[in-house]
């Protein structure tokens, strides 16, 4: 026993591993590539997994460590989660264990073991914590049937408002240009089928990428809606509509623990985190999270001084 | 030269093929599977085209025919028209004309050179005629950029506003019941990672069909408005709205003949029909169209007594 735990963080864009001490220490991090079984296949996502945890391993310089947490989106049906497990057989002593993802993200702005997270990266959700276990969940529903006011929902009302006024609907908006710009398409007036050729090569390029692509869009609202483009702002007055609602859906009075306001697009708009989660605490990644997570599973119990020493460890490891 | 004349309207539930003769008397239709090569693959697409064109020639005794017009919904790329061209190379004397499956709808509705047509079926667009071609188009963006109003969109608005109270957003809508009944999906309480097993279940059945058969919970909304549920007439209020200023995008003072409605959405709720295209002849589908697209591209003039025996010659074909 080495009394070393791992804790892992595996999302669409990238795989983060921590190397933590049982008294909170974090020793050594990892990274590579998505880690979503379901997004990047499973084959591509246990590499991923396996080069960030031995990445982490090695520069903690501690061996096989005595058990792991695993937070990994997409990793739903068994068998993933299997191949998951083989590909660590040998790096991990006991049995990991698994763990939602959006906790990670609880856990890497706070210790409280009650309390909330809001989300909002490519997908969006909300989620109540009690006792450190996932109590409830609202939206998260993925790109098709839910996930209001997350990146993928904002970068598609974009691109949808942004193409309107190319084939004379809805209102003139700054979208149009960002987006031409952000595809490198210049205007060509001359019609195909009825259409300008600006219009017929900005659908090509988009039906071209994978429908979740659309996310990367997302950061043209808010582009826009700080140029006063009306259209952007009215998006903008959706999402936040949408997240407060999702968020509400959780909340109960019972539960008066502190707010975590997470993902891609709230860690990086403050101001649309602060209007959507006010008083929340931002957590940029799910790094810290994770090591929670293993600590909790391995009975250390996570007080304030453990935290500190987990946050500030790892900003020593990750900020070079 | 035997005079006879090949329309053919293929989209992605079904081809129809129909024989006329120069002079607009419909002798034989034949009716296969989808024709669409982007949705069904080139090679059943052009598998069942062959099926109804055969059919349709069998049924007139024609033997070849002169030349054909294909409306063919999804036959984008030119190696798909080159993959229909071949297995119709036997049966058509000289080289095909591909032609918008619009325009059949168009003409399924109208003789008349100039004027309009509302589209809505899984997808939606509206369309300027000038001159018996298709002078200008709004929205047909597809599924994911755009056909605000059409089939897919009310199905997937359907399905978003029933899913959203089983995790307690939005607001209560008969929406719900349908969808789950639909599903075949019985109320669950017990709960997995947060969700109840009824939401749980009702995502992954929704996840495992393909996006565009979404489409198919369109008719929940007009079933739900039609029983005062507010949720269901705010999406068709939405519906109508988006329609309404896609067919305004191609209208023009200078070009003012008749307005056609088609489509499944339109054909079968004539109300919604009434509201969005006021005064709408309502085409039931391509068929009469393919066949005056073809008597078109053999240089006939498809005036008024023409295209009555187009329209009465085929009712007698088809009403069996």
């Amino acid at each position: 026993m080495t009394h070393h735990y791992l804790g892992l963080d595996a999302g669409g864009t990238s795989t983060r591993a921590v190397v933590v001490s049982i008294d909170g220490l974090c020793k050594g991090v990892g990274k590579a590539g998505s880690g979503n079984p379901t997004s990047a296949g499973v084959d591509a996502a246990t590499t991923a997994i396996r080069a960030a945890v031995t990445q982490a391993l090695n520069a903690a310089g501690t061996g096989q460590v005595d058990g792991a947490a695993l937070a990994v989106a997409g990793a739903g049906p068994a068998g993933h989660k299997a191949a998951i497990v083989a590909v660590l057989a040998d790096l991990v002593a006991s049995e990991p264990v698994f763990d939602f993802d959006v906790l990670a993200a609880y856990f890497s702005g706070t210790a409280a073991p009650d309390g909330y997270v809001l989300l909002s990266g490519t997908g969006a959700s909300a989620v109540r914590v009690e006792d450190g276990r996932l109590a409830a969940i609202s939206d998260g529903l993925g790109w098709l049937l839910g996930d209001i006011g997350s990146g993928f929902w904002l970068g598609r009302e974009a691109v949808r408002a942004g193409l309107a006024p190319l084939d004379g609907r809805g209102s003139a908006t700054l979208l149009t240009d960002l987006l031409l710009d952000r595809l490198e398409i210049s205007p060509v007036a001359e019609r195909e089928g009825g259409r300008t050729g600006t219009l017929v090569a900005a659908t090509a390029a988009l039906y071209a990428m994978p429908p979740l692509r659309l996310a990367d869009f997302a950061a043209l609202v808010f582009t826009a809606a700080g140029a006063d483009d009306q259209v952007a702002a009215g998006i903008l007055d959706r999402a936040a509509a949408g997240l407060t609602e999702t968020l509400a859906a959780v909340r109960t009075p019972d539960v008066e623990g502190p707010l975590v306001a997470a993902g891609s697009v709230l860690a990086r708009q403050p101001d649309f985190a602060a209007r959507v989660a006010p008083g929340a605490v931002v957590a940029y990644d799910g790094l810290a999270g994770a090591a929670v997570l293993a600590l909790r599973h391995a009975g250390v119990v996570v007080d304030d001084a453990v935290y500190r020493r987990v946050t500030s460890s790892l900003a020593q490891l990750t900020e070079v």
